[in-house]
């Protein structure tokens, strides 16, 4: 297991001894979201419904295409949610909010769904952000009265609200993302390296050592469920968390889903290495408003973003170049996210030439299949007694777990072959 | 050798019987360009020179990339050039031009290179462009002398040219490329379906029934000579030709070369594929001056090359799209292309989002390499006894023969698995 | 009169004699709209309503900014509408087919409009397509029963409608815009010339002289209605029509909207001029859908349109330049034009450089508040007794009749000084 | 004088008592460059030769075009360069540069020009560098000599460079010209607002209090030298320096060339303002490398740009937005500034659309025949007797000294009705 966890292109992981080798799912199935109000989990919860419901076809969700579609995966009718937020709204709230501020989801559905989103509410409680910065705090105003507790009694919180949760609807299986907001990088000291020393950090209460996200992760992993780091916070899959999900016998995936201009360099990139053309420099300009935009405003949050953004380039490419990433809050944007990037490279005999492309794309509903895919490739993942770091799921993130390729032709292979050993 | 034609992922060619597994080149290669004083060919010329005397590193050839350049292939400093073409002008003379109209060759290179440069001259020689059509014709103001031939006799006229030039540098190796204007679309007739009744076109000199480059290619196949179709011209490998290849047991490769706008396409359009998002519309502008643009500029011309850069992005994605593809001179661009692409797309939830991209690159500074690339690999598959249509070299071209594949990474993966073959 | 429709940049027009030099309006404004159905027609209707019950702002009606807005136009709230049209439908229909094509009308705003706006439905009557052209029909599907009438007829039916309006509502003042699809181009000949001429044509029932948009053109002229014409129909102010405006005293303007990416052109070819810097080429490409798309993807009617749209530059610039422009049908962009242009110029020493944008915007939003902008323009003039071509609306069209100037600078401050000399 | 320097858009300068109305220039007319061997420097005086000898034409200069050609301007080929620099190097070595780095300067040229070019040498002497903050004194490596001596010497030294430039040469008229690096800007205390205490200040050694840029002004200024602040430095013009050229009867004018980025945004800005668009956001990211790159690369040196660059937009808009400037080091396009701007907007019925555009420049290229411009101007001026901020060249500037109006069309015509009262 611990192999899986070094950079390297790991095979397909092998099928788990005994295991069915395309089980059909059976029953409902959980999904526990941390950042459940957020628009990207408004955007899961509400696209879960509708097309469930008829309302919008399958378009986005890659699970839906040939081959992965053979794959015996959760239907989408059949999930239900819950999951943590630190603001305090409800889901049609939420709904409304995306409609007004970003016009993705049709006026007309919300009578439509309106009675199952309300009944969502009461399976979102308030969460903690525990040593996550200010930028992340401001989206509440104050912090929550979890945060008040010994980090302990915090993860035992978290604990309980997802047993009750799978008391309440009878589940047996539940998946854990985790689309709240990037936190600041947490720097790895000694407690991060090993379960024990964090679980020392845990029990000394030394909250400088944690994340909410971490809390978060370990929480499930002491669940044994199954995990999707989606966002670029670091903390959540600490070498110590990753110990416990092994452990447990858990997969996770992660991390920082790959939805926009970065899926859009993993897939240009290869083309200039095939062709021998050496890019000098590669520019890449980010501009979005919204909540994410507000906390991305802030130096530290954004630092963590850019760190996985950027580093894609020079891996695909095999050498280094002038690369630079900007995320910049632009409010009249809200999720309508606007990249710019610009890449200079060179051919034959010397010669400079250029590219550039602008990327109009929103945020959430570029993002919500992929949470979506993930959610239930890794429920089928669990059934199959697969654990350790999904490297398959490697197309689907910036910074991918277990697997040392960036281009996104060999991780799509990658997911291709996995699936062509289920089938 | 019928079924290699046809549109199919055919595996990579087995090595021929008792074929040296990576055969070594020995001697010197004769390389016979049609087209060979334009831009392109004089790019290949001038490159191949200015490497070979370490005045350019090998940026842009793939060939000189793992795991490619495991293959013994001809070394670029043992290649020997000779060519048709219809304007009477001299290789310095066509470099001066490059440097003056695009600046693609530093001018200190000259006084290097003019005494090699000027040996090739006499391996030049005014070929023809009967049924070429006006656009092609005017570079030149008249018809050249051979235009006045027999079609028969225009062919053992280009066959002469060949041999004397193999038999003055005691070549036994020569590949043939085309490299020269795109022509009108040639309508397939019965002429073009058995070797036999395109031998009584010619016999009968139907001249209708033939363009300038089926008289090359046919001529070529004749001396069985390996063969390279890197323009949009239909008519160098119509089946008949094909079949006269194929018992000559010379190999070839087509056709039209992919260097640029729909290079990028075809990296970009499986990245839309593989996220199940549903491209609307795919509009391409582009905009280039240049001998070429002057030729593209006449409807019937452009007709052909539009015609290939346009097929591309339905048989990616595997659904009817609305494209469109436009090709405009603008002289004061001269070689230097500027390429307009705008993608509209649907994702999620219906949800309408557009990519644009703008790629502003030289022409024959993008091509030339992949010339070369091209040389040195119909070589080696000669070398190695293969035939047919050399189905893994479908990345380098817009129209591949012998693969159905349009997407970038399923192509260079083929090319990759050759190789495998043969290291 | 004859001089001011030479193409001279005229002074702005002196006050009419006897006429008050900032007269208030009185009572209601009629507004008769040719294509009063249409995407444009029906963005004007609702946003004058919308802004008169304070749903939206004045956002993009340049008449409310200073100093326009000291001038004693007619309120947004007490304008009447009517019209023509050759599409059997409603205002609501076509406010609810805009929410759902195109997003530019919030849903809420119909509960608060619907009853004016359905009160419109009953002053707009089938109006004529006699002589317009395939494309043009096709939006209605058969010929509508006024184009059986002779042309005499049709005039005469034209005038009844229009009075009819007038008396149903008491209305003293009406003007007249046409805002139907952009006509094929009218070749003019001898009965385009002189009034004279033109009303035997009509009495002859010479109908291939004749376009639908002359016919109305010439029946406002007859009721002596201020008249505007939006679109690039050549055909309603041949010198024929003028003449006829001008003994009626009755001021008109024209024509073809500026409102997108010409109006880029207009603003930015001045400053390339200022510098001294030589435009070589200018490449502008429109994608556009909805029904202007559609009738624009006819090669007659684009040709008439783009002939306004190209013409500009070398105006401004005062030197020939390689231009062109497209207009291409992209069905899924609908309303949401998006233009891409490219220019590449020269500088100091000869240098080459290059300029590119993309305009995305709506259509019908911008030019809506033009045509408002307009409408109590041109109603303002009426009362203040100037006829002949207003000049001083050059800023508003891409072929402004009676003004010479084509950038936007000069343009705009002909407006300002005609403005000054009323205030 | 003192109202000169209030922020408003001055009448053009009355024609001084006694002066002539379009005096012609007798002689050869000085220009001393401040940063005499950069790449703008040295294009300004390798263009002025070629233009002179015909090699190049006058494309770039608006002083070439009407009206202003009807000045009795200065000829080019009646220029005599010397300057200061801290580089010590040779004007054909630069020349060389830039032909090498930048390709903007015809190999050609340079044996024509020789001679002249290798003359200029012997007025180009080391200058200073004194509190111009680390980036500027790296692109030297140590601190040149003269920055040792005290700051009333270095005044006296600056001063006797340029006296004896005029001995040598027999000059009676010299512009003076500042085309160095942008330093960090000066924050401004008392010793800048009174020329009694600047004195105080230099005499007291206290050189925290000034920067290069206000030795070589207070210098110029005590020569009585018309003066062009051209970079963004802001130390140069402070009052107490601009005190001492009207007291010299010296005009000046400045600051920060507003040649390309800028440029287009004062052109493009004032079309939303007319249509009352309402610009909700404007970004604007400029990419260059090269000398000033490197320089700008630095945070300090970056603000003082950034703040002429930014401030454009509200003022011409007439209320706050969101705006953004980056200037980002990106060393593989040297001089070729790439610019990508993006605008979204607001328009009737409060919806967003948006503009983008790339702009690709020289940077030298475009800065260079404004530079030639201004001295045409200023000497122009001078030689009519005008003092104080010349605000009639407020299109030159991101910052115009002496005029309000921000919009390219406002500060045209202030241009073009300066030229008016002349002729």
């Amino acid at each position: 297991v611990a192999s899986r966890r070094r950079q390297t292109n790991s095979e397909p992981s092998p099928l788990g001894a005994g295991a069915a080798r395309n089980p059909k799912p059976e029953g409902v199935l959980g999904v526990w979201l941390v950042g459940a109000y957020g628009g990207l989990a408004t955007t899961v919860i509400t696209g879960a419904h509708a097309v469930a419901a008829g309302l919008a076809d399958t378009t986005g969700l890659a699970t839906e295409t040939e081959p992965l579609r053979q794959l015996h995966l959760q239907p989408l009718g059949a999930l239900r949610f819950g999951g943590h937020d630190i603001r305090e709204t409800n889901v049609l709230d939420s709904v409304r909010e995306l409609q007004r501020e970003n016009g993705t989801i049709p006026v007309g559905w919300l009578e439509r769904l309106a009675r199952p989103l309300r009944a969502i509410d009461k399976d979102i409680t308030t969460g903690t952000v525990i040593n996550c910065g200010r930028a992340i705090r401001a989206l509440r105003g104050s912090a929550p009265p979890r945060d008040r507790l010994s980090l302990r009694a915090v993860v035992r919180s978290i604990e309980n609200d997802v047993r009750g949760f799978m008391r309440r609807h009878r589940l047996t299986r539940v998946v854990a993302v985790n689309v709240a907001s990037t936190e600041p990088l947490l720097p790895l000291g000694p407690a991060h390296r090993s379960l024990a020393q964090l679980e020392r950090a845990i029990d000394q209460d030394r909250r400088g050592s944690v994340r909410a996200s971490l809390l978060y992760s370990y929480a499930f992993a002491r669940l044994g469920l199954p995990y999707i780091q989606f966002t670029a916070s670091n903390a959540a899959l600490v070498p110590a968390v990753t110990e416990l999900f092994d452990r447990a016998g858990a997969p996770y995936a992660g991390f920082d889903g790959k939805s926009g201009e970065t899926l859009v360099k993993s897939a240009l990139a290869p083309m200039f290495r095939h062709r021998n053309l050496r890019v000098l420099t590669w520019q890449g300009y980010n501009l979005l408003g919204d909540r994410d935009g507000v906390v991305l405003a802030n130096a530290r949050n954004r630092h963590a973003k850019v760190a996985t953004k950027d580093s894609i380039l020079s891996r695909v490419l095999g050498y280094p170049l002038h690369t630079h990433v900007a995320i910049d809050f632009v409010p009249s944007l809200k999720d309508h996210k606007t990249a710019w990037d610009f890449v200079h490279f060179e051919g034959f005999l010397g010669f400079r030439m250029a590219m550039q492309f602008t990327w109009q794309g929103c945020d959430a509903i570029l993002a919500a299949p992929l949470v979506l895919d993930l959610i239930r490739l890794a429920d089928f993942a669990a059934r199959c007694g697969e654990r350790g770091a999904l490297a398959h799921l490697a197309p689907y993130f910036k910074h991918p777990l277990g697997c040392a390729a960036q281009d996104l032709p060999t991780q799509w292979r990658m997911l291709l072959d996995y699936a062509a050993t289920r089938i």
